[in-house]
């Protein structure tokens, strides 16, 4: 789809500065962009090579206008503007409707007109499934699963029983939603399973990366509320409800019965235990560890500083004798407290 | 299925407070439970809803009948009933018996009356499952696989050739058994393949989380002990065993050729190095990284607390010159043990 | 394949120590080889194992020769060496070439003769598939992908639309290249998607682990270098660059736009935080968290030591305070120093 710089100005009712004739068709990076290409400057890591760019336009914030060697489209938020304008110059393909030859479907499965059912998928007893629904190949879905309008499994995804996702969800392959959590009773010395009896709800505007986990509750529902974004081998255990909008990087592992309030941020690779909660408007850096509640809006961290290896032992072997070291320090402070009133009283004893 | 409160008492060998009459056919939380579901407490943090609930019935410990509104089952092992009633109460729907058309069965497999293989299924050749086996849809079975008598495999699980699983499995979905380990051997500035040529073999009773992976050994087999639990997206690498009835939570990551005893309890997003023994009975916190064995029963942990940013910060700051802060306290503690030392002589001097 | 101990010392140019005529038919650990088992010390972990093995032969290095029983191959490289000869003694199978018939592939995919295309794969348009190509059991590849010569995928993989993998790859089960990267753009309260629309390339002799998962670029591609080995369940963002022949370890999280250098090694569950480069042959510690770039080889740690957990919550508490701790040493420092200077001005107006 190709437009104009000033077309899009008109439609996102933000500033044109330079010519609103310029021609734009795609999109590309202050690097490498040319030709028609629109690029964009948000994080300010790069605003050293705004100079050199060779785009078309680069959609930017107003404090960067001044330095920009070509036209370019003002606005408050550039990296929001440039999801809109990339969408809109990269419209996704339909896949046409219908169900290929070569899917399993229940028989009682409720598929509204639009649905497209790629080659190899299976669908369970039950499974109702809304207008513009798109099931990739290789996608498997247990009974009584319920996929809101628009929401889009890409491939070799595993719905289990029960699962329930809203309007325009996104679920990227290899993820599996609604299987088992971890319910296990110790019985002595070995261990016996608790059954996993209940189902897993995602609201509306939900994106599951690849190979992302997330158990269905163990009594009640697992819950993950609208706009809720979940990148690559994200681990959700049982129980767990986490709020609108809230979005969560690379690799974090989610205990069983965690809350997370709306707006949270959380880090890739980050860890929270079980059993807490987490208020609204937490942000957890990455790599970091959540023993406990958050109830307060902030951010929190807790990574161990990366070193030379030689120099992290050092401080490695210390950290083991941490609390002996406070203590040496209490001892001095006493010592050196003492001392003083013994010089002191020592002086005084002098001076009479 | 229902039952009366009297009757599972029977069952179980445990006592009734209250009305033994009271019917049961499903269970609830403590908050959430009415009608006819029964409850239980097991965690300690849930004990203030004990007062409020609205359950038929609960299973408790006997120190917390005394608090308890409505009729209860008392036991020692309030969590382990609850888990033996649920399934009770919950019976699992049989799949019928048979090999969907869409399967694709190699020639000399080996199948026992009972076993039920879905569709889109693909079972190599010389594989061996036993009575009341169940393959869910989209799983791939390598040649030479074996499973034992009940075991299931949910969906989309791929079994790579030589694995062998015990009677009453349970593997979720997306779970990769039996994969190449990490063999890589150095060659110069590049790295060649070592093959990997070990199995798999998984005891009775085991249960794989989704997402898994646990690789076959590089010469001889991966051994996992009867009555593991692994919870979704575990990594265990070549040639590791894990003794019996030994629980590892979510997002472990086992490096190869690491022993672990029995029983253990591995929490979750914690790490283990290459190549040590943990002993039987050994704790691991979840996010710690052990790196070096651990012989002796215990609990053992290792993560960085969580904290403000802000300070955080500061901390971490301090804690890349820790070394030279012990350091410090050290010429400290000399240096005032010699003022002392100079001062005393200094008084004796005086005293002359 | 059988052969000789002496076969083996011409082939691969080394020196025999013993009896050049034994026999050797396959590969064993020096603690369970026999017959005709030859096996191998690389590790000087596994060192004291030598003096008993009953191995046909052992692959060793000269420092180690005269302390073994048994005839050996002598090498500088034993583990390089020992990988050959175990691919020697183990051919692959080579699969049929053919298309299953319940494949369903593109009707414009370009598949060269030799290519082996098993049951349930799904195959988009645009398609390219080289001469020996493997495509196991259930995988999906997306529209206009392109695999190189002798490239495997091994059961149920996924490649996304795009994604292009040069020649020898091997990608393990469950694997996920090329989808969408974690690009999302704050918009108010909420979150737009940040449309994914560049590719994946995949350089020459890569391998991918079970369930590991490669994002495609945001706008242009994301690339691995010939020669990486990536293991089990990684996760590498969208515009990560991976130099080649650079190795990385299970559970490593990789975040968007990190570019890692030649020969690198990263350990298990590592993680990288965005935007950030490693120099070429730099080498990270298992469970390190890499904050910020590294750009001079070197081997780098920052994970925290495990302890008993009494001693370590006691460690912990003082890591919180360590800042004041610090600071109270710097106190300490000072009031030392004040006081010496106050006692000299004393001793001074004493002797005077």
């Amino acid at each position: 789809m190709a437009t104009t710089l000033g077309e899009l100005a008109v439609r996102y009712g933000c500033t044109v500065q330079g010519d609103p004739d310029v021609p734009i068709s795609r999109v590309g990076t202050l690097l490498d962009a040319a030709g028609e290409a629109i690029s964009f400057l948000a994080n300010p890591a790069y605003r050293k090579q705004l100079a050199a760019t060779h785009a078309a336009a680069v959609i930017l914030a107003p404090e960067d206008a001044a330095q920009c060697p070509v036209s370019c489209l003002i606005t408050d938020n550039p990296y929001a503007l440039y999801a809109r304008i990339a969408t809109d110059l990269n419209p996704s393909s339909e896949a046409a409707p219908g169900v290929h030859a070569s899917a399993v479907v229940g028989e009682d499965a409720d598929i509204a007109p639009g649905v497209c059912i790629s080659a190899k998928v299976c669908i369970g007893s039950g499974v109702r499934l809304a207008q513009g629904v798109f099931i990739g190949p290789g996608c498997v879905i247990g009974d009584r699963c319920e996929l809101g309008t628009g929401t889009r499994l890409t491939a070799n995804v595993t719905l289990c029983a029960d699962t329930r996702i809203g309007a325009r969800g996104l679920v990227h392959a290899g993820a599996v939603l609604g299987a088992d959590g971890f319910g296990i009773a110790r019985d002595g010395d070995r261990w016996i399973k608790v059954p996993q009896l209940g189902g897993l709800r995602l609201g509306d505007d939900v994106e599951v990366g690849a190979n992302t986990t997330i158990d269905r509750g163990a009594i009640e529902d697992t819950i993950i509320g609208d706009g809720v974004k979940l990148d690559n081998q994200v681990q959700v255990g049982h129980n767990v409800r986490i709020g609108e909008h809230t979005v969560v990087a690379g690799c974090v592992a989610i205990a069983g019965s965690v809350t997370i309030g709306k707006r949270c941020m959380i880090g890739g690779a980050a860890g929270i235990v079980g059993h807490i909660a987490l208020g609204d408007d937490v942000v957890i850096s990455a790599f970091t560890f959540v023993s406990h509640s958050l109830g307060q809006a902030g951010v929190y961290s807790g990574s161990m500083p990366v070193d030379r290896s030689a120099r992290w032992r050092r401080n490695a072997a210390r950290l083991r004798h941490l609390d002996e070291l406070a203590k040496k320090v209490r001892a001095l402070e006493k010592k050196l407290a003492e001392n003083e009133v013994a010089y002191s009283v020592h002086e005084k004893d002098e001076s009479k």
